[in-house]
């Protein structure tokens, strides 16, 4: 044959967006919504214990509720919590259209996304974060995964929930370290799309207003979205997400993941951002987020002898395909731009200025 | 908030499909333009045995060739034969981009495929199927998928390969048992969609015309990936991919998928179907496929007892939803209808027809 044959293939997923403060009557709703007799509910042990409403509700819903209870933390992204899971899975007979339930934050929702994406080639998937950081990010965009011996999130799928119902009701059980986790996020929403974020967030009554609390995490899942949105059509706009992120990757690739959750890392990694981008003449004054140093209570100031091994580590980011170090930096407070950096020497000042600054 | 927020995700995948005998050269240029100095290939270790051009090919384009053998059979599919692909390529560290290049029949291609979209949530899939069945019939459409102690394909992703290298070359090793599996599709095909393929098959040297073999492999791409990309739009289409099929599922699960091959029963599935159909007045006699009754060699008269445990188990297939059994017939040839069938008794004299008259 002369000319090949094109298949092109055109999949749209449509994923309503829910942010509410304790609304069990929508969610009773929606879940009604997919019409189906069974789910399967897949939820964090921590989440299951403290909001035991939530099963009840589904009990409600459907009459056969496939219940499965993960541990909490990063060691339930494995392969063998996966099987475990999809083993759950099949032995009840879930059939197409079945929907998968997962309650938790980002390590329940990565881990049931990728049950939920591979079970019989695909199974709606219902997102209801219970976390900060799973609310305004590790829910939107579609990526699942566990972790492999060799890094995280290593084996994994893209793929869209068919809903995300965020309610705010459960950050009230959150702790204050998980709550920074999100808070680190959330910064980064503030300097890569919207500044006026920064003000709510200096608010210190913030999480006890439900109104303000719902507008907080609206917000950033939009933005998520958005970029995420916008991403199939500009390709690349994704990675200004990672804003901070090379920095914090590597931080926390340095310290084992034993020492900083992944959203202390991302603060630590926006203080070293925000100074490179200054340094290069944004008018982005890094301050801006230190005001928030004594929330986090981080200890940095050792790691400074570290710096080039944290540079290091930087090159061995699994995003890094060329071998130059690429950054997502600023041009504006809102104005995020990928940048090829060749000087090792200010990577190095950016790591001294965020682990001096940071430093509680 | 009283709305949801939307978001819309919309992916589209190319799969140019190109299909030629004998053609390295054209190969060659493929891969090479995948830009990559690294590729995974994971091979079926007759087809290494029987094709060792294929790895001097690969050798030349790449500059390093992570590979991997995968023992020929349905028993290769399974988690721990994904499980051990996945370690290969992260152990080896494949970067996103890195294409995986998959070469045998269909086991190979929905192992192999699996393993592309669950790696670094994707790598760009290359499928080169050796066999007809895997050309005409698991190349194409995206399903990749491994099988589960409860039922076969059961764990798996929707995932389309970044290009399909179909060459007939490969189809001059493959044994009769081989090529009846694939013939059970095209047979389809011609009843589906293209009844002049029915010539083409009667045509008793067929096989050693390289010519007639690529356009008898090309009309049967191109009728998938039509239907396949059809389907996007008009949710249904690829259900008439699965004439006969039912019939074949229920034929291989009550013979523990011991005693016959996939084509083979898809071979005595489109025996009933055209039955059935013939019987409520489409102008289809299924004498037109009893011709092919000596290639297959089939015995199946003893199965005629069976008929009742044969239909239970069509009420069993996974792709029934409802309750009600529902079969894709047709109203002519090339005119797939899909259809309710309340009429057991019906069913019973489909499976009657079948197993007498296409026993050998």
């Amino acid at each position: 044959m002369s000319t090949p044959y094109d298949l092109s293939v055109v999949r749209s997923t449509n994923s309503p967006i829910y942010v509410t403060h304790d609304n069990t009557q929508l969610l009773r709703q929606l879940l009604t919504g997919f019409n189906s007799k069974r789910c399967m509910f897949i939820v964090d042990e921590q989440v299951a214990a403290l909001h035991p409403w939530l099963s009840e509700l589904l009990q409600a819903v459907f009459s056969d509720v496939v219940y499965a209870v993960v541990p909490s933390g990063e060691t339930s992204k494995t392969v063998q919590e996966w099987t475990r899971l999809v083993d759950i899975a099949l032995t009840n007979t879930l059939r197409r259209g079945t929907p998968v339930i997962a309650a938790g934050g980002g390590v329940t929702g990565d881990l049931a996304g990728f049950v939920a994406s591979s079970v019989l080639r695909g199974l709606p998937l219902i997102h209801i974060p219970t976390t900060l950081l799973a609310m305004v990010d590790s829910s939107i965009g579609g990526k699942t995964g566990i972790n492999h011996a060799t890094g995280k999130n290593l084996i994994g799928a893209f793929y869209q929930p068919a809903l995300v119902y965020a309610d705010t009701r459960f950050l009230d059980t959150l702790p204050r370290k998980e709550w920074n986790c999100g808070l680190g996020e959330v910064l980064k929403y503030a300097c890569i799309q919207d500044p006026s974020v920064f003000a709510l967030l200096e608010n210190t009554t913030l999480r006890e207003n439900h109104q303000d609390m719902v507008y907080l995490v609206e917000r950033c899942m939009k933005i998520k979205a958005d970029m995420v949105m916008q991403d199939e059509l500009e390709n690349g706009v994704r990675a200004y997400l990672n804003f901070g992120h090379t920095f914090a990757h590597a931080l926390e690739a340095h310290t084992r993941y034993r020492r900083f959750a992944h959203g202390e890392a991302v603060y630590v990694g926006l203080a070293a951002a925000l100074w490179f981008a200054s340094r290069l003449g944004a008018p982005v004054d890094p301050d801006r987020i230190l005001g928030f140093r004594a929330a986090f209570n981080l200890q940095t100031r050792d790691l400074i002898p570290a710096i080039p091994s944290l540079v290091a580590a930087m090159y061995s980011d699994k995003k890094i395909r060329t071998g130059n170090l690429r950054l997502v930096l600023l041009n504006d407070w809102g104005e995020p731009v990928v940048q090829d950096v060749e000087d090792t020497r200010m990577v190095e000042q950016a790591w001294n200025f965020a682990l001096e600054n940071v430093h509680s």
